[in-house]
């Protein structure tokens, strides 16, 4: 089993065609539904009183829901944000934690035998907590985000040491270790603990790194992109969710996973929210990677 | 035959590890001895009479030279600039023209039947008057800088409209397209006229459009850049030469002569100038451009 921890949350998302408002995201809901393409996957994580029914249907109806808390006082996580012309850059414009503020983690007592645990963008102390709860699980994978790097640096560093797998995006690992060069960054935060680095870059694919390992990986041709919300997401589950369904980890096998991850995060640029996840098939996702192995091959 | 047009210079190359002085640079200089590992090839453009004998020596032993004229009146084109700490951003202090404001370009008759044309970032005005001399070309490629894009942007059109190859940054073709999706880009410049676009994206690699097909390829892994001057250039040597020593286009060749011309871009900025290719073999591009193909197998 994949547990994917941390935000579940409601967007309104402005791009330069379209707004859509209070739609369902969060860091957790992209990998989660990203990585239940594969195998079997629970949420953990905290909603309010005001997450709408239909999403809890959505949720349910493709995930395992035994680690989510209804907070039944408090308001769901909201993020509102634009886009602009290029989609290159993000601009927030409202943060409300609201009932992840004060949320106390505990996963139930099947997710303690979880083999595979994806910690999202939350606060690397949470993060932590739900690590600790885990017993001997196969692969951990962590991201984070700019904020947590510049308040919490040394919980972020604790962090990186104690999952198998980095993920972060380049401006972030970069900010992190202060270090231009992407390769040399990677290697930095591997000699803090962890076993892979993979870099994530957007339009220009990912970079995963382990000791004198480098394999780059270009992203997927994209024309169309709707929403680039929840990509770094949809990459971790469709990563995690490769090498759960593999069961083993090698060289092939790790390789096979990112680009899983980066069509993954194709799809998950096609429409707003999680949309084209819900028509999304396993062939349609195994098309997209044999496709994308006919394009870079030479 | 291959022929090389564009500015042959001299450099100063400040980085934030190391200054080195005039020393021996231009487009047409990295491009000419990049293609020359591959075919014959002869550099057409304009030195003053303080351009060092040493560097003509080292031209002269690698290219045809036929087609540079010597200004004894004037001084070489010269570029001073500054590189940031992580080599992503360059800040120009000085340009100086030079010889190169009134050079009147005219091909020796060797050159007319040239197979192979790359005209480098030039005024496109004597770009284009290149390409009227050369008398049925196989395969013609252009390049451009902001400079041109922003000074003499129908020219520049004309010219993208005139060759068989488009090749540009991701920064210039976003700049030229006014569209920030690259294939976009690209396929405003196809429906221009010419047949193929390369956008070099750095350290990310590159992109090759034409009619619906996309290749994307990632950047050679370099951990330690040293002076990434002429990078582009010299893609545009390795991609060129590859066809020309193939004799024949088709989408295996074109693929392969894109990952060639990246080899032949992270050899270039290994070392300050064209330094790196002076000690270069044919036989390490190769061990490169296998061990490219190893990294990004899966």
């Amino acid at each position: 089993m994949i547990i994917s921890v941390g935000t579940i949350g409601l967007d309104t998302t402005r791009t330069p065609f379209k707004t859509v408002e209070k739609v369902l995201g969060g860091a957790a809901t992209y990998s989660g539904l990203s990585a239940s393409f594969f195998s079997k996957t629970g949420l953990v994580g905290i909603i309010g009183k005001d997450f709408p029914e239909k999403y809890y249907k959505t949720l349910r109806e493709r995930l395992d829901l035994s680690g989510i808390k209804i907070d039944k006082k408090g308001k769901t996580f909201f993020y509102d944000s634009t886009f602009d012309y290029g989609f290159t850059k993000r601009k927030s414009n409202i943060t409300e934690l609201n009932v992840i503020k004060d949320f106390i983690l505990k996963l139930p007592d099947d997710y303690i035998k979880a083999d595979y645990v994806y910690l999202a963008n939350n606060d690397p102390d949470q993060n932590l907590k739900a690590l600790e709860q885990v017993d001997k699980p196969k692969l951990t994978v962590c991201d984070t985000i700019e904020y947590w790097i510049i308040n919490k640096k040394e919980k972020v560093k604790k962090m990186m040491s104690s999952v198998d797998v980095v993920v972060l995006n380049d401006d972030e690992i970069r900010l992190m270790c202060k270090e231009p060069n992407l390769i040399k960054a990677a290697k930095k935060i591997l000699s803090w603990g962890s076993k892979y680095v993979i870099i994530k870059k957007g339009e220009h694919g990912s970079l995963l790194v382990y000791d004198d390992f480098v394999f780059p990986a270009s992203g997927y041709p994209m024309e169309d992109v709707v929403d680039p919300t929840g990509a770094g997401d949809s990459f971790a589950g469709g990563f995690l969710g490769h090498i759960s369904k593999k069961g083993k980890l090698n060289e092939h096998v790790l390789k096979e996973a990112v680009i899983y991850g980066n069509v993954m995060g194709s799809f998950a640029v096609e429409d707003f929210s999680v949309n084209r996840f819900l028509t999304l098939k396993m062939e349609d996702i195994e098309e997209r990677y044999q496709k994308y192995r006919n394009i870079v091959r030479f």
